[in-house]
This record gives C-alpha cells, sequence and structure tokens, in this order.
C-alpha cells in the first residue's frame, strides 16, 4: 500500500521531526495533491503540523485557478494556506526562465519558513521525476554531483529539503489517486526543461524498459541514490578543506589535493560567487586543472556566467568580470 | 594526428615510466593491432621495452589463426612474443565463460608479467568501448565502482594495467589502419557479453547520437574519467579502514562508518572472499545493511557465488557456504 511505503520511507531516510511545521509545495499536480493528502493521514503518528505553500509563477494564463484549487484543497482539509504570486520575466537576467521560476518558488519556500520559524520543506518529487534526470544528465554529461540528481533530505542554506514520494512510482501515485478518487490539475506547469524531459519522459525512458531493462527506473533511482552517498562523503571533505582554507585559494594548497576532491573544490568556488555549480562543465573544470598545475601567472580561465578564474600569485581567485 | 594523441594521452596519465618492459595484450583484432603499431613507434622517445602476448581461449574453432597473425607481426615488428593456448570450459566453474575467459587472459598477462620482471600491461580499449561498458552498465545498474569503469591507468595486484586508447574513439583507429594499410584480424572474439553489448553498439548508442546528443560517446567517457577519480579518493579512505582492521569486522567500528564508506568497504570484503565485486547487487548492500543495524545476532545473509555474511556477537564475518 502506498501509505505503507512512505510511511517506511519516511522512517528511512529520518525525514520529519516530532512537532516541527512542515511546508508542503503544493502545485495542484498529481504528485504535489497525493503527498498532500498522504502526509494529511500520516501527521498525528509523525506528530508534524502542516502548512501549505503554493508559487503562482504567472507563466500560463490560467494558473490562478491551480492557484484556486490548492487554496480549496487547504480549506477542505483544515491545513493552513500560503501563496505568492510573482511574475517571472526573462529581462536581464541569468538563467533560463524555468532556472528562474525555480529559484523563485525555493526563496518563496524559504522566507515562508523563516515567517513560520520552520525549516522543513517537502516536495513532491517521485522515483520517475528521479530516473527522468538521472538519464537527462547522463546524456548532458555530468559528475557525481548531477548523477546523485534528487536528494530525499538535502540541506540547502540553513532549511531542509525532503521528498516523501522519491521512491514512489508515477504509476503507484496515478493508482492512489484513482482509487481515492481525487482531482488534481492536469496541466500544471512543470519546471524542468520540459521539452528535453518530456522526450525522456515519453520517447526514450519507455524504449529502454520494454527493449533493455525492465527495471529501468528502479534502477536509475538506486544507481543516484548510492551516488548520493558517494557525493555527500565528498563533499564534506571538499567542505572541510574550504572551512580551514576560507578566501583565495592557497595554489600550493590545493596543489596536494586529490584530484577528486580538488574539482569539488573548484565547482564549489564556483558555485559560491555564481550561486549554483550548473553550467560549469567537465571541460572547464579541466581548464581549471590545467590552469593550476601548467600556466604561467596571471593567466586567466573565462568561466560560464561572466565568472573569471585568476591565476595570480600563490593564489587562484575567482571573480566576476 | 592519432599518434599526437596517444602521446599526450600517455603524458596526461603518466601511463609509462623509462626503462621498463611492457607487456602489450594483441588479440590481433583492429584495436590492439593500432595500439601495437603506435607503441612501437612511440617506444624509442619513452624508452620501454615491449612484449607481446596473446591468448588463445580456443574459444572459436579458427582462434589459431589470430595467434598466427599476431605472432607474424611480432616477426615482423622484431617484439618478443608469447602466447598461451588454454581451453576455457564452463563446467565447474563459477561466473560466465567471458567472465572466465577474461580472468585467464589477465592471470597469463599477470604470469608473464613477473617472468618477465615487468609490472605493465598494456590493453586496447578505446572510448567507444568505455561509453558502452558505461551505458551497460548504467541500464543494468551500478554504483560509484561500476561507473568510473575503464581507467586510463589501473593496479590490480602488484600490476599495472594501463590504457592508452581509452580516450581514442574506435572511428579514429579505423581511420589510422585505413591510412596506414594495416591488416588486423576481423572476428577476434570479444569477450565482453557480446550479445547486450552489441545491442548497444549497433542500435541503442547510434539512437542517443542522434537524437539526444551527438557527443554522447565523448560525455559518457568524460562521465567515467570524472567518476574514476571520486572512486579512487573513496577506494583509498575504505583501504585505510580495512588495514587497520584486518579479519572480521567489527560492529560497532563499522555502524560508525559514513554509508558511503560502509557500503564500498562491505563489497571490499564481499570481493577478498569471492574473487572480484561482480554479482553483488545493489539490493544485496541494502540487505547486508539492514543485517548489521536492524537483524538481530545470528542472522544470516546469502549473497551471489555461495557467500554468507553472518551476524556474530560484535563481528560481520564473511564466508563460503
Amino acid at each position: 500500500m502506498l501509505k505503507e511505503k512512505v510511511r517506511e520511507n519516511i522512517k528511512k531516510y529520518a525525514l520529519f521531526t516530532k512537532d516541527e511545521t512542515v511546508i508542503l509545495g503544493v502545485s495542484g499536480g498529481p504528485d504535489s495533491v497525493a503527498m498532500l493528502y498522504l502526509l494529511k493521514e500520516l501527521s498525528p503518528e509523525l506528530k508534524i503540523k502542516l502548512h501549505i505553500a503554493h508559487f503562482d509563477h504567472g507563466l500560463r494564463k490560467d494558473s490562478g485557478k491551480d492557484r484556486e484549487f490548492v487554496e480549496n484543497l487547504a480549506l477542505k482539509l483544515k491545513i493552513p494556506f500560503t501563496y505568492l504570486r510573482k511574475g517571472i520575466e526573462k529581462v536581464n537576467r541569468r538563467g533560463s526562465i524555468e532556472e528562474i521560476a525555480r529559484n523563485e518558488r525555493l526563496k518563496f519556500f524559504f522566507d515562508l519558513a523563516d515567517k513560520l520559524k520552520a525549516q522543513k520543506i517537502a516536495l513532491a518529487h517521485n522515483l520517475d521525476d528521479q530516473a527522468e534526470t538521472v538519464l537527462m544528465r547522463i546524456l548532458r554529461g555530468t559528475g557525481l554531483y548531477g548523477l546523485s540528481a534528487i536528494s530525499p533530505k538535502r540541506k540547502i542554506l540553513r532549511y531542509e529539503v525532503v521528498r516523501p514520494l522519491i521512491e514512489i512510482k508515477r504509476s503507484e501515485i496515478e493508482a492512489f489517486l484513482r482509487k481515492r478518487k481525487l482531482n488534481f490539475r492536469r496541466d500544471y506547469t512543470n519546471f524542468q526543461d520540459l521539452y528535453f524531459r518530456n522526450r525522456i519522459r515519453n520517447k526514450l525512458m519507455p524504449l529502454l524498459e520494454k527493449k533493455y531493462n525492465s527495471n529501468i527506473k528502479e534502477i536509475l533511482s538506486n544507481t543516484a541514490q548510492s551516488l548520493s552517498y558517494d557525493y555527500d562523503y565528498l563533499l564534506r571533505a571538499a567542505e572541510r578543506f574550504l572551512k580551514i582554507n576560507q578566501g583565495a585559494l592557497n595554489l600550493k594548497k590545493v596543489e596536494r589535493l586529490h584530484p577528486a576532491i580538488l574539482r569539488l573544490i573548484l565547482r564549489l568556488k564556483f558555485a559560491e560567487i555564481s550561486g549554483n555549480m550548473r553550467r560549469l562543465t567537465f571541460k572547464h573544470v579541466e581548464e581549471l586543472e590545467d590552469l593550476i598545475f601548467n600556466r604561467p601567472l596571471n593567466s586567466i580561465v573565462s568561466l560560464p556566467k561572466g565568472i573569471l578564474a585568476l591565476k595570480k600569485r600563490a593564489k587562484l581567485v575567482f571573480r566576476h568580470k
């Protein structure tokens, strides 16, 4: 039974703590509606308080209807509800519109968390999302960071983002909604690289499932889960180094690092100044290594999002153009 | 130019050391013939001595012709040549026939290395092999170990296996052979899960290349390379632990380990007793974790290749059935 499975996952990953307030990101789509009902039913035994958050990005004309739908659900289930309507425009912004919307949505959740003195945000990503994300990243090229994909639990700043449905298949969620006769919004906007993701979802994944491995989704999800532990271990090592060595990177010190840790530190330094690791490719990292080990002083490497890496004497400096 | 590229890779990964003897695994197929000519031409500047090794597995009727072909090449190029003919039979053996043949071939190379007081063995895997291997492992399920796939340089026991062509595409090798008008054996046996690999090579990879990412092979190869550094870092941490804690695993100690390291240690312990990590799946490792953390004393988990894990008081013991 789905509820039983979700309860087990919550236990396995220790997603919730007694007496805390949990902000549920509810778009109105099938996944978030299922998550809402499941957590509502599990909340007495988990002893958690729920709060529904809905972000209205205004990207579609009728996005107001999603908001109405979620607001009505909140009323019906007697759960406090907060929404933010914020038009997203691409003008003068860095990154894709999806990335901006995703960041704005997270920012809204975090601001709301501050207001409610909460730390936990529950999002409704499922196993199919996980598998599709891993496959997309494999096809586009990525490292351990990208392959660990969507964690059941990830700390972002001082907040904790949890995904209680991350090991649940889309088909199980749909069966649950059907069985309970629950409504949801069908054409809610999916923010993640819609065109490419849809091709993966509708063409490549079914092909792989049929011709190569009928368990491909679980396989990709397991791989991602296993790699997320590996990534966490490396991340801790890299963060320990950065905590002791703040500011510009000391060349003598970074030269002695294991290449896995060096590469991660270069990514973290890029993220520190640019907001996140996105768009920094394998080739960029290789070029940075070449800068450190082989190029003369005062050499410069140009990175995405208008970031420069400069080799000054004894130091490697990252800064905006 | 191909020779230039191979020279660079040899330098980048420090594949060879001055004055050493290098055993070349030459099957007679296009990759190993190209490697042979390239290393022959580079050997004066690298100051390495070459020795050709050919393993005749007797799996095909005319495998003797491959041997003759390679022997003639060795004569022509004035390189010492050693071969071993050893019939492989499945009777009373563990593992697939490909796995057995692969292991026997490696064993032959290692024995020859001992005889020649050499440590280095060069194999001719190329970038396409790398990409196909990664994709195969992704489709079948794997962890960091499987994804790091084929390393340019890997220590096995006291030997070092190097792959100077691992970043060279099959098409580049074919172009080189054509241009130089070099012969090779066409239907040399490829030992790696032939049926599945051929479907990946002939169907899936071209589809991904055409419809999803024209650079998919390089992308997969880069991912594997990057992950092999990550794996190496974790492996060192796990091996440090095992060096200090020999014999059966102390439960108190392993419970405190980071899950990434714990999982790797469980894999290494399984490999220690069974020969390698193959066939130990994600589910097996999860079950071992459950054994450690949740199950009562004297519980047993049954693993592949007739291995058992027993929870004794204070200890986790791996042994044959």
